[in-house]
């Protein structure tokens, strides 16, 4: 069996099992299904997420990192408090916009550096050939995905899996340094650290500490709604 | 004074200082003017080669690996017998578009794993920023040569050069792994294995081994002429 990664999205072109990853910080919101959120609703943008909230759910989402006005959340994995039992529509931009791209495969799942293991187990289970979809940032691709498929594909590759394609060798190769100077390095986790949200990318940088994995269950509208 | 690393090459945007990195196997033809030949001329291909040449010159290139017709080497960096006093024509794709996107800079170099260090160093001299231009292999970013720029940008580092860009990041994390599995994982190495020229590689990975950097010295019609 054998995985890609693409550094950035190639909408329609996945069949097998993709595993999305825009680690800073959407797909590392697995951690709201972790803390006891029923389902996680992932939405293009702030008005698309008000618009798909059903009552009694929670809304998540940043603007220059903050919550927008209304909104409970603010994409912070930091903060997952208050959401047991609760779907939580988040709203995010490149990470929604990979989840959709990824349509068209039979399996979609999210992946982070904090369900790599787990990511890559319940990959093997569906025995479909895999595709990392790296989210990238604003259409560029970005080292921090990059990175995270690495570790990903590390994991997959010591469960049989062959690398296939030069950027999965790239991805392997970064992946030999260690989670949070890469992070750090990316521009990702600089505009966090620019508006005091810098805990986060240390979040984001913790690897293999849970064993929750979001699987794409199907949609809400334009929303696409996760399950643990 | 800072770096930069672009994947693939940028026309037109290049002002101080660009190396151009093409490693397998164009810009590691440094080992032209190393062996005594006295210019080296990049030619877009084989028919731009044959009309660049003049009398007494050598014709270097290669389809599918190996020399055309009427070419006296094969631009496998092992084959540099009978350079001695003479300019070498050589037709190379990929090197030849980085090394034309990179006209406009002031300077403009041939980087390779063999120079790294002589190449970070002539760049310093010039005391402009540094552009690492990766040629890339048909339009695509290719892993032998972002490796590369990280070797040289580790270098430029050393000299006090500050990354500048997320792929400067990446290529200098990268670079913390050896270069012979690296370069051996690209397409164009795997190009170069399918041809019984696999030795091409492990010479093109030789880190640091001498300190001839070719420097951009003018045109000749649509070839670029480089000196030692």
């Amino acid at each position: 069996m054998r995985f890609r990664v693409d550094p950035l999205p190639l909408p329609g072109t996945y069949r097998g099992t993709a595993i999305v990853v825009d680690v800073i910080r959407a797909t590392t919101a697995a951690l709201y299904l972790k803390a006891g959120a029923t389902a996680l609703v992932l939405a293009r943008g702030a008005e698309a997420a008000r618009a798909l909230r059903q009552d009694g759910e929670l809304l998540a989402g940043e603007v220059g990192g903050l919550p927008p006005e209304g909104f409970d959340l603010g994409n912070s994995p930091r903060e997952v408090n208050g959401v047991v039992g609760k779907a939580v529509v988040m709203a995010t931009t490149n990470g929604t916009r990979a989840a959709h791209a990824a349509l068209g495969a039979r399996h979609i799942l999210l992946g982070s550096l904090q369900n790599a293991q787990a990511v890559a187990e319940k990959a093997r289970e569906t025995g479909e050939e895999v595709h990392l979809v790296c989210a990238g940032k604003e259409g560029q691709m970005a080292l921090d995905d990059l990175y995270t498929a690495g570790v990903i594909g590390k994991r997959l590759k010591a469960l049989g899996f062959s690398p296939e394609g030069e950027m999965a060798h790239l991805a392997l190769f970064l992946a030999e340094n260690p989670s949070f100077p890469v992070l750090s390095s990316s521009e990702a986790a600089k505009a966090l650290v620019g508006v005091g949200l810098g805990e986060d990318v240390a979040e984001c940088a913790r690897v293999d500490v849970h064993g929750v994995v979001p699987r794409f269950l199907g949609m809400r509208g334009e929303g696409m709604v996760f399950g643990g």
